[in-house]
């Protein structure tokens, strides 16, 4: 759909978008319970520093912004209109709105084409191409830019900043993807609905995010595409520059036809997408949770810079499903130098098992995984760790934490950054110890192995298909 | 290794060991920080009714219990004796436990097989054979039977009671097993470590646990069978009865080597595994996770009574990905009936989706949910019900789970108990609602669709084996 723009034109579209010096909400309401005041309501809380103009005929001030009677009579500096009217009035709005030279309206309204009113969404596009506006939606739940401290949605404020920027096609995903966030601590740079997607699409998006400073990784949730080629073009650039992980829905027959049925999507062949996703180095997810988990890894790990990874543990058994989840996903095992491999032995006890795994066993002191894990850290032989925490009494879960920390933190002052990753199998204890390693740039995961091991294959992905493309990092 | 004992020997050996008359703690010791001391400090936390005796030659009186200078002079109602000495004085204590009638060692101690002392190991096993006494272990953490209060471990007490026996070849994998029991308020019946399972092992568990009334699903973690086609026997007879999952360790090449250095495991072909627990109706699980969850699930959730599967949601986006999921793992969703979809219908929007997945739409009230679960759950065309809540201001989170749950009572209290799994997408609440409907027997999963599906897939998978076999439901 986004044929007819270049692209330096689309990335100044969306960052009026994004970055508006002025918000106008129609059909914005002082009654709260309502969809209208939610919206006013959530830029307000959410400390959006720009203009906020409310429009509604008949009120004269809602929470404290000024209201005005129509779009004609808001401010020059609106870059944005958000649509909260009844899908029949939409259409309407879009002449004042070229008239204003607003960059895009953003139709949080419902009852286009995902309830068969084909022909008002029609109508809708066709009117906003003449008057130069761009459509984000319709049928969606708005989006948040955080660095703008924008929240321009219905849903609840959110203002954990970071640099994931989460693209959903359905409200319910995007619901997902802000408890998760909120839940995990993750720091976002946007979440954005696309809905109907009737115009701005994901490829709009990507050639925005691929450039925004404040975004690091692109994840989308996606039930179809309605420009395949113009995804592939965009992704295919973007994709080697940033992580970009998509949740392609309806991959299945039965998910094909729910998907026509709720948001009119044409799902389209599997397989094309597969190929299509590999080709352009697009990370795929195959569930949400990896979407939301993976995206968070991506963030917070670096690149590797080459294929060889360890695995030090405290429990053997955990070795043993690292291992296993290792082949699974892809990554390689190191095999371990002769000298290498005395210098770990001479940290573990002769009961311990050195190769890889390297298993430092279950009785030792905080002292021993520092030392294994500085040497991992620090040889240049060895690109990634995976570290299998079990909790005992002489190296509780904090205490690992912290020594991990501290030990991940030592090696970056001396400009070593390699991925981490950390499964903990322990007590309750761990779930603390793994947020603290989050807030330290360290995925870690609780009473799971396998994930730590995905989380990292992900980046790997990206990493890999950076290097086909001869990207360095 | 248990050829020689008859199944109804095998059960009374182990009921001496989940419900001592007497614990002796061999090793016990006064000093808080030793193995010996959280031994006889979590048998007394953890609340054990029965007799407790520390053995010490060096000690009076251990935690308030009077402590015995050998096993000898125990008194003769102890059924087990807990071991955590130096390996190479283990073997010395048998001849004292086949004289006291003693039914098992159950030796913590490590410094076995899985340090390359083989013979040690060899030499306990002879001797225990030649005095009849049973051995778990060596290299184990204990274990747990919560019926009786027992917690015969050097880790953390544990009581929350339920019908999971959760079983562990690694002590690491047995810590994540506990955390999450905890943090999810998992009720379990036993946790047990089996180590070097030097000769108690997975048929025995799977035998006494089969009978055994405080046990509903059994949950098994193992790197390797010492003895396939005896597990193989009893799985036959017991996984049709009760769930049986399995997680093997040790599937891949690299897994199976780390194995090997772990718990001198023998890994074996994993195609014949594969198709050995499929013909036994074990449920395969792939991941810790897996494992875990399912357990958790195929406690909470009833036999079905037939393929047709409905989907409930709020999200038409969250429908799509529990579809994709439903084929994914095997699920077949309902062919709707005219007059059941007429009645559908009639409870949601116009522009809401019947058909199934039924989509509800966002904009409802709870009433629609309550509606349209009702028919689900009393229809009797209907199977089973996957429901994929959207939290939205008119249905917030809670609202939701108490319908829900309420729903669910009410079908029960009429005699309808059909398996409902919910994927929740929301803010934080939903871990709340997640709680509370796990609490009332909804397995219900925060953030994540497909997970829910999987779930259910397990119930079903454990279902149709037992139909297959003709035992009815």
């Amino acid at each position: 759909m986004t044929a007819s723009f270049d692209r330096d034109v689309i990335v100044q579209q969306m960052r009026r978008i994004f970055m508006p010096r002025g918000v106008a909400v129609v059909g914005a309401s002082g009654t709260p319970g309502k969809l209208g005041y939610a919206i006013v309501d959530n830029l307000k809380n959410g400390g959006f520093a720009g203009h906020v103009y409310p429009v509604n005929p008949g009120a004269d001030e809602i929470l404290g912004y000024r209201c005005y009677k129509s779009l004609d009579e808001v401010p020059d500096d609106t870059d944005v209109a958000l649509i909260s009217i009844p899908a029949r009035a939409v259409a309407s709005v879009v002449p004042s709105a070229g008239a204003k030279g607003i960059a895009a309206l953003v139709v949080i309204s419902s009852g286009f084409a995902e309830t068969g009113e084909r022909e008002l969404q029609e109508e809708l596009v066709r009117l906003a191409r003449e008057h130069n506006v761009r459509v984000l939606g319709p049928n969606i739940y708005g989006y948040y830019y955080t660095s703008m401290d924008l929240c321009a949605t219905f849903c609840t404020p959110y203002n954990e900043r970071g640099g994931i920027a989460l693209v959903s096609q359905s409200g319910g995903v995007g619901m997902a993807i802000l408890g998760y966030s909120r839940s995990r601590g993750m720091g976002v740079s946007a979440i954005v609905g696309l809905g109907n997607k009737c115009d701005v699409d994901e490829d709009d998006l990507l050639e925005f995010f691929g450039q925004d400073p404040n975004t690091e990784v692109i994840a989308i949730h996606m039930e179809d595409l309605k420009d395949g080629r113009a995804f592939f073009d965009t992704a295919q650039r973007i994709a080697r520059q940033k992580p970009v992980v998509v949740l392609k829905a309806g991959w299945t027959d039965l998910g094909a036809r729910a998907a026509a049925s709720h948001t009119a999507a044409l799902a389209g062949e599997d397989r094309i997408y597969d190929a299509a996703f590999a080709q352009s180095g697009v990370i795929r997810a195959h569930t949400l949770e990896e979407l939301l988990d993976w995206s968070r890894a991506l963030q917070l790990l670096p690149d590797p810079e080459g294929e060889d990874v360890v695995i030090i543990t405290g429990a053997g058994g955990l070795g043993v499903l690292l291992a296993d989840a290792c082949v699974d996903r892809g990554l390689g095992l190191m095999s371990m130098p002769a000298d290498l491999d005395e210098e770990f032995k001479a940290c573990i006890p002769p009961f311990g098992a050195s190769g890889n795994p390297i298993d430092i066993t279950g009785g030792e002191p905080p002292e021993t995984y520092r030392k294994v894990i500085d040497i991992g850290l620090t040889d240049p032989r060895v690109h990634s760790l995976i570290i299998g925490y079990w909790h005992t009494i002489l190296t509780p879960p904090m205490v690992f934490a912290e020594l991990l920390g501290e030990a991940v933190a030592d090696a970056r002052s001396k400009g070593i950054h390699k991925p981490v990753v950390v499964a903990l199998a322990g007590d309750t204890e761990v779930e603390t110890a793994a947020r603290y390693l989050e807030e330290r740039g360290v995925p870690a995961y609780p009473y799971a192995a396998e994930k730590a091991v995905a989380a990292l294959a992900a980046r790997y992905q990206f990493w890999r298909s950076k290097n086909d493309a001869g990207i360095s990092s």
